[in-house]
């Protein structure tokens, strides 16, 4: 998505290790407006999708998540991360490792809101090793839910996250795919003509 | 607001020592109808607020807050809850007790994002005893910001927090406010005819 492209260009910060920041327009600060372009976007690549439920995980997901799920007319199930290890029959349980921290977390869904019937979009704004989408779609298996697609914000196309969702014959859509820094500290995208 | 107490009076259930379950529609499945007129109805109170930055605390307060934000046109910063107690010279930091697990957490924004020349509408979905939004007013408060109004969904009158934050002169609109519980199991609210 060119729109998000020329804002990570212009705002993103680049740290050493190709970390970029974008917690000015992202996930700190939220640019409202970016955020409902973003949402038409994914709402066009997936309204065909079949999708019932957009579910997402807190918490900087769940922006993206609402805003995209209103353009499709779908309500929004987000998942609690949760530090207990009290067993609770009423939730489906998966495990997933922060990026952020290293720590292993678990996320949780009641088992009352992601049922057979459901066909989900699961939406978030990061997928860099892929953690937080593979716990989703585990969630998702559990119930026993269908799995409509994944889409996400910014793909760090350069970590294994988006081919291993991709190889499992998932339809992912990334509005941004950054797939590496140049050596001038340019941010290099990856082609994906058929976006907006 | 009618619309939202009819929606907690219909969908809501009522537990032992009053707690009122509302994760169907609010904080775990979130209907984004239901945020979507609950944003119409805080933009219209706080439409003369001279806010120009709604703050909200991650996790479930972000989905009111980004909508209410897109109605005045605003872009959302959302606290985050940090664990660590690393010293960050580039954030203002803030302590709150958690009301579902009764342990302290810390809040956290950064210093660039939150400035003298802001005047923040605080939104979030719940206000107990107050907890979240003192700490969001102690984050502005360090950043020298003004405080346009605070604007949350569901607030239980019968503790403190409500009265708390009214009492430091503060506008705070909250769309639902329970009083308490009958003895026939009624949810009690608090009549607000200036209210949609």
């Amino acid at each position: 998505m060119k729109l998000l492209e020329e804002r990570i260009r212009r705002d993103g910060k680049v740290k050493p290790h190709s970390v970029i920041k974008v917690d000015g327009f992202i996930n700190h600060r939220i640019d409202v407006e970016l955020y409902d372009a973003m949402a038409d976007e994914l709402a066009r690549l997936f309204k065909n999708s079949g999708a019932n439920l957009v579910m997402t995980i807190e918490a900087s997901g769940i922006a993206l998540a609402c805003f995209t799920a209103k353009k499709l007319g779908l309500p929004v199930l987000f998942a609690k991360k949760v530090r207990t290890k009290n067993i609770d029959d009423d939730v489906y349980r998966a495990r997933a490792l922060s990026y952020t921290t290293d720590n292993y977390y678990d996320i949780v869904v009641s088992k009352e809101y992601l049922t057979p019937s459901d066909s989900v979009l699961i939406v978030d704004d990061f997928c860099a090793r892929g953690e937080a989408a593979v716990a989703m779609l585990n969630l998702a298996e559990q119930a026993g839910a269908g799995v409509a697609g994944v889409g996400i914000a910014v793909e760090k196309g350069f970590q294994e996250g988006g081919a291993l969702i991709r190889s499992k014959g998932i339809h992912l859509e990334s509005l941004a795919i950054i797939d590496g820094v140049s050596g001038n500290g340019e941010i290099v995208f990856r082609e994906q003509p058929h976006q907006s």
